[in-house]
């Protein structure tokens, strides 16, 4: 059985009253003899106060509850890590929930974690939340009056803390990178467009080109789901069009770009341009190493940890929108385009 | 501010006692239409009773805490995936901690877990957990009275509940299918051989090279420590030796190996053959796609949430020990032996 403060009693000889105040810090006429033995029976025994009690008095557990919505994607689990890190340094604890990307786990979960008292949510939307969604989703997270931060994916549509990386920026930094090693038609495998992280790398390719003074093209676009699987499918299509370059809005769907290029005989970056977006460690472990977009998804972690925590302990905030810059990162998959390559392209078709 | 049961009362004009045995189930006495006017005032005012306080009287939140070492390796969090699809298929939810491999955030989890009053936890220990840690950390987990269920690594010299894959088998079904391709000197970087999952792939190992009439030789053994970099260092080390292929105990450190060794000019599986360990998604989309075991760990997950569901519902169990069977998988990093392999990786040195 748990030591409770009774046996704390039993043990020292001291009422529950003056052990109960000396262990809440409010002992301040007790003898410090008298704390002393008390602390000592506290270690003797293992005691610790229940904490489903004293959340019920106290409302502070020092816990952050973490809604992340694919916990396969390597580029999640680094932001988890980064929490986790930040949780640690600040001795907080977290509690990770994973909603497999449904909405309705999302609502679950929100439920779940108000219900088990945690002090802050981070929350990265899942990725079926369309307009009525998302506003169902945040209108109950106002409703549990829980300090909460919006994470990687933010709602413009509804007021509300975030801490993201600029996906604008992001999509023009790789796309720009293209046009300048004279690539004029790339092609996109995007993330679900409903999506704005999604919609902001596309602003940016389309920025970019613009620069360069390259029509858009929508044959180019497919609208992927940001799977390996989905960035098979996606290349998959686009194969029927000519282009000399690839821009995978993440590097998972990368990996499916690749592969199937690789299967249908083309080099990389000989024949086709590739660009990922993530940075994760795998993209480095390709036998042509990915060029990609870094995003710094591990201090967007520790940066939301900061501030939630901070929301915690002294006043709340008015209005945290925190915006991390992301970078490009150039490996081997890209290289300047040769006029033959189009042609190449062509033939194959 | 939370809708209280208070707050119903008001609404619906009933009493506080009406409303509390209409909500518990207990108003069997109480006329079915005050019964659908609290109802309907529950929704209405989006009333949830506070799982806190019904944790406390209930002790049943219908929750699963997962204690998992390292959310960043695609291993756990298949794992992890696992967990949440059968949790979700029975109306459960789930916690989940990342102890980034350390002892004591094992113990300050299990501690969180308990006082967040989950009704059973999943535990994969830490991989610093020597002897003397693991035995302190199953100690408290015994100590907190939480049904738990130890997955993927157990601790044979204590008592528990356990579902894992048979890692000797696993080690086993990797050095024969070197064997029968005629290799007889198979490097090795292992895991941290204090670790159980660790300790029996290399006994799997011993067992195909005895039935193969070849001599164990130390020195083709790096101790090594599941990571990319570990990999990297270990066969760094053992390219000093002769041999015609490497066995990784994991796919990361596979992947260390791999880097390594065609960064040195040797051809995968021309010049050395090479074998993985878990069958992460990532093996399949190498340019040399990794033969590699497979783990059936998704199915782990779902194995020890269904047993630990069972445990909750029904009376405990006396002893669960599930092992389940691990498989090959061959893709292009393996190769029958040459002769000449030897003598070419003779010359390198």
């Amino acid at each position: 059985m748990r030591t409770t403060i009774k046996d704390i009693a039993e043990y020292t000889g001291f009422s529950v009253t003056t052990i109960s105040l000396v262990l809440n810090g409010k002992g301040t006429k007790i003898p410090e003899k008298t704390k002393q033995i008390i602390f000592k029976a506290v270690e003797d025994l293992d005691y610790r106060p229940n904490q489903i009690a004293v959340g019920l008095v106290k409302k502070r557990t020092n816990t952050i509850g973490l809604i992340i919505s694919d916990i396969r994607n390597v580029f999640f689990s680094n932001l988890a890590k980064g929490i986790e890190d930040e949780c640690r340094r600040n001795g907080w604890n977290l509690v990770l929930c994973n909603t497999n990307d449904m909405h309705e786990r999302d609502m679950a979960y929100i439920r779940v974690l108000a219900d088990k008292g945690v002090d802050g949510i981070l929350y990265a939307m899942s990725i079926d939340s369309d307009h009525e969604k998302a506003m169902e989703s945040l209108t109950l997270m106002d409703s549990i009056k829980i300090p909460y931060i919006m994470i990687d994916r933010t709602f413009r549509q509804k007021c509300c803390h975030y801490v993201v990386t600029d996906h604008e920026v992001g999509g023009y930094l790789a796309t720009k990178h293209l046009t300048d090693l004279g690539h004029r038609r790339i092609a996109c495998v995007t993330g679900p467009l409903h999506l704005d992280d999604s919609k902001f790398r596309l602003d940016g390719y389309r920025r970019a080109l613009e620069e360069a003074s390259i029509p858009y093209d929508p044959a180019l676009i497919y609208e992927g789901d940001y799977t390996v699987e989905g960035g098979r499918e996606g290349i998959n299509k686009l194969l029927s069009e000519t282009f000399t370059a690839v821009f995978a809005f993440n590097d998972m769907s990368a990996y499916g770009v690749y592969n199937v290029l690789k299967a249908n005989g083309y080099n990389i970056p000989d024949d086709i341009s590739l660009v990922g977006y993530d940075n994760i460690f795998f993209s480095e472990l390709l036998d042509t190493p990915l060029t990609t977009i870094h995003q710094p998804i591990y201090e967007v972690g520790i940066e939301a940890t900061k501030r939630l925590i901070e929301m915690n302990e002294k006043k709340p905030i008015d209005k945290l929108e925190r915006v991390i810059e992301p970078y490009l990162v150039v490996r081997k998959s890209t290289s300047a385009v040769k006029l033959e390559k189009t042609e190449a392209n062509e033939s194959v078709k």
